[in-house]
């Protein structure tokens, strides 16, 4: 492998998509080799994967067919395009990965921290982000934010949830603490952009 | 748990579908209570997945993605409808399950018999077959019956493959011989049901 791999991580609302298309921009115009990728999603598999997870009529999905279908689009998007684009040089920035799943299905849910870990372990191939991004706001702020947007199914969960979702990654970023990089996502766009590139630079240049 | 849970395994044409209309047909005038069912599918959710594994355009399908779309269809048939069922009393019979996974997607692609049986543990909650119905059969026989038949995406795999599966479901039924009952699918139609009703009659009256 060649290109690093960089996720960026948070709960709803954190700021991960805006995040991740200025970063997008930024490496763009510095000429950077690298691909931009969303979970779930990412392939035309994995988006038909999405729309399942997604739907609001799926209200009765159980939790263990979700983080089935999570690690599904996952393994469909690592094999396609995440890996190829490593192996070709090409730096990935991937909006979610594997810890959303142990911070919403594991922590967030109370499904098995381990066997979720076997599950995507076996879906990714054993692939670990070189750099995580984690976004972090407390829950009771985004929702404040997004009160006036349509929720889909997912945001719909009561705040609580979302509260030990919070817990989980920051408890996934205590254990981890060379790979990720916890950013206050309650600082400005720009101020956030720049701790990230900063960050970046060190590690790409 | 009161009802008992009985599975039909077996190679792509094999007859399972017949054997288990039929078999539905004699319990319904018997009137036992039993709930029918298939895999991959059963419920609405399971359907939309079904799809997307039979889908012939998703010709590029990971094989993990697979077999993880297989799980997450069957963790959302055994919540919603095999358990509760179980409780209820009823019988389940159900037109593939966990074995199919392990022969397809283990002994026929080559994935890790470990790693598919922790995920499918998982999404199953552990639940196994109190009996399981293995139609034996040399797919160069299936593929002669099935040649004038349009095939789907599965069907379209090499002899070679299904080869494969059925010494698979063959060392699958070695090391558990009191779940496996294995019939010689090469028998007439009327034969094969006789010899599931006798057995079935033993297990349920």
């Amino acid at each position: 492998m060649v290109g690093k791999f960089i996720t960026i991580e948070g709960c709803d609302g954190s700021g991960k998509t805006t995040q991740s298309q200025l970063l997008e921009k930024y490496l763009r115009v510095k000429q950077v080799p690298c691909l931009f990728t969303r979970e779930p999603g990412g392939t035309e598999i994995s988006e038909q994967i999405r729309k399942i997870i997604l739907n609001k009529e799926n209200e009765n999905m159980n939790w263990r067919t979700e983080a089935l279908l999570y690690a599904a689009s996952r393994a469909q998007l690592v094999g396609e395009k995440i890996v190829p684009a490593l192996h070709k040089g090409l730096h990935v920035v991937c909006d979610r990965y594997i810890d959303s799943t142990l911070a919403y299905q594991g922590y967030g849910r109370g499904l098995s921290l381990e066997e979720l870990k076997r599950i995507n372990y076996f879906a990714a191939g054993g692939l670990k982000p070189d750099v995580t991004f984690l976004l972090d706001i407390d829950p009771e702020e985004t929702f404040q934010r997004k009160a006036r947007q349509e929720k889909d199914r997912l945001e719909k969960e009561k705040i609580e949830f979302h509260q030990k979702v919070r817990y989980g990654y920051l408890e996934l970023a205590r254990l981890e603490p060379e790979r990720f990089k916890i950013i206050k996502a309650t600082q400005s766009i720009e101020e956030i952009h720049r701790e990230i590139v900063a960050f970046l630079e060190e590690v790409l240049f």
